[in-house]
């Protein structure tokens, strides 16, 4: 006796504008190019994609590392291919934590069995470079500096440049989280010499969310192939992964890579490079300051101090007395809006504006301002 | 001074008829349908159909359990899933390996720390249910079989039912491996009494590679809750997982599921659902039949015996004399046609053809033969 078949229709998703968090609003070139036929992840010419997919990302990355690549997962399985790789059991590490993805990469560390050094920020400030200094003095055997470089629960962003520049001096690699940052704000892996990285498809670069950008330097290649123990995950060792992202001639059968959203990637990397990435880092800070008057006209008061504010991500509080679920739940249903709720500790009292990618349009901005304006003017 | 923007055309690819060992064909509905405008993760409209989505999984693997999901990564993270969170280091694991799929999972149980139980079977053979009550009898305290039902690198099926009783007759859990048999040949979760089972959607689901359907039995679930170690992997960590996919009210952020890709899934599982899953089946029988006849006609002897052989997955050996790389390469050029290479130990002697899901149809039966017929006298 067979369970029957259920019967449902075809899902015609809501047109909303995402100006929460992430997903952003992903522009129709990208929606039509990932419709295209799919081919096989072994064809020449799935193949030469790859080629161009890896020479866009270093663009996007601003980047030479020849292991440059999108893993196939969301940016959480970004995150943990990198500490997977570069943490060994009994390793001591420096972890960075002012927000919930920094929380994260303590936990992921731990779960490699590292010894996290932490160092805690306030949530909605920046990383303290001097903080990250007296743990690595403290600590000289530490061998990693994990930081979040836009903290997407927060809306702050940390000098990376710097802590990038103390972890050398220190000895010790970096891995990077540059998953809000990546395309709205300048990242520069070479310029300031980040070891490993990690971003989402589903930011600023405004292709749908499911796949993970990811780039090591050559000395971060090398730990990995110098380990004493086997990386703790098949999926994420790089010494496998390398078979068929890393080479440049004949790619031996790793996975399926995800052909169709892989589509998507290209032509949103290509629509970074044909704005320019200067271009698009100056529309984010454009639309920000935008965005910034006219919440300041609202009387909505921002998270982050304006020096370690993101442009892409504009955590303001809730005002005091405005029921958060109830003001959401209108702004989407009645204007098709989404902005982001708090996370963590900031549940319930932070809204998170995104201006990322695609949806960081002058009529969003204005559309957002009018939306919330009346609705906070009925509440 | 920034790196320039490199030039890249749009990517158009060829349009591939796809008979390999995935991805297969994926229908226009289902490439529409991940076209369709991208909306949150948390949106409810989302969530709505991610409920529908949950539904036509178990509709798919036949059960009931509540715990149905798609991974948000490729089939060997479905895989990596099943393991990491069901192995506790130091567990005695009977591991059946006919293949490339089996010996990963051999793998992947070595490191999450199990010691396993190797039940080794001839590559193109199912697994011997005899060799596995053995293994059980010889160790007591296993706690877990798992095995390969559709072994992807050769073409074999093994006796699913059998296994899983075998298993819980000595009171262990089974994690099963349908990723190449959902869809195309029966899998009865409930039926057999099979705890944990993974799937891929590109082969026969015919959707495009990336997600990773998996379930699991309520036995299962308490066993991941009664851990007494955390699992290794915070991506994978069921417990983790289960405050977005496994409840029925309100969702925890766990991380951004692969919208669009989920949109093709839904739809794919709608067509599975709308044929009928028996009809499927019967479908794949029928065209393996029509497929049968005529590679005996052109002299190519299959891998795997009568009795053992999967509908969707034909492996037959490269003819002595023949060079297998160019067959497949004017295949391609030539007939815009994929077929498999062999993997592994099978590499260069052997040839997949595949008919699953929306390749499975006459004409691709009829084309490849026409073609393999005109490639192989022209050799």
């Amino acid at each position: 006796m067979r369970q029957a078949a259920p019967a449902t229709a075809a899902f015609v998703p809501p047109r909303r504008i995402l100006m929460g968090p992430g997903p952003s609003d992903v522009p129709q070139r990208v929606l039509e190019a990932m419709a295209r036929p799919t081919i096989g992840h072994l064809d020449p010419a799935f193949q030469a994609m790859m080629e161009e997919l890896k020479v866009l990302l270093r663009y996007a990355f601003q980047t030479e590392n020849r292991l440059t690549f999108p893993v196939s997962g969301p940016g959480s399985v970004g995150m943990e291919l990198c500490l997977v790789n570069l943490v060994e059991p009994g390793d001591e590490v420096v972890v960075c934590v002012n927000g919930v993805f920094g929380a994260r990469m303590l936990e992921i560390v731990r779960r490699c069995g590292g010894v996290p050094v932490v160092v805690q920020d306030p949530w909605g400030r920046a990383v303290d470079v001097n903080k990250v200094e007296d743990a690595l003095r403290a600590h000289p055997k530490a061998r990693l500096v994990t930081f979040v470089h836009a903290e997407t629960s927060t809306g702050a962003q940390s000098d990376a440049a710097a802590l990038a520049a103390v972890a050398q001096r220190h000895g010790a690699l970096t891995v990077m989280d540059c998953v809000t940052s990546l395309g709205g704000t300048p990242v520069l892996i070479d310029a300031w010499g980040i070891d490993a990285a990690y971003s989402g498809s589903q930011k600023c670069l405004s292709c749908t969310p499911g796949l993970a950008p990811v780039t090591f330097s050559e000395r971060a290649v090398e730990r990995v192939r110098a380990r004493a123990t086997p990386v703790q995950s098949w999926f994420m060792d790089l010494n496998l992964v390398l078979g068929y992202w890393g080479g440049e001639g004949r790619r031996t059968y790793h996975h399926t890579a995800p052909i169709n959203p892989l589509y998507g990637l290209h032509e949103a990397l290509r629509m970074l490079a044909e704005e320019g990435i200067e271009q698009a880092w100056a529309r984010h800070r454009a639309m920000h300051e935008a965005l910034k008057a006219g919440l300041a006209g609202l009387g909505l008061q921002f998270v982050v101090p304006e020096s370690e504010r993101l442009p892409q991500l504009n955590a303001v509080f809730v005002p005091t007395g405005v029921d958060d679920a109830a003001v959401r739940a209108r702004l989407l249903q009645e204007f098709d809006l989404e902005i982001g709720a708090g996370l963590g500790e900031y549940a319930g009292k932070v809204w998170r504006i995104g201006l990322m990618g695609h949806a960081c349009r002058r009529e969003n901005v204005e559309y957002c301002l009018q939306a919330l304006q009346r609705v906070l003017a009925r509440h």
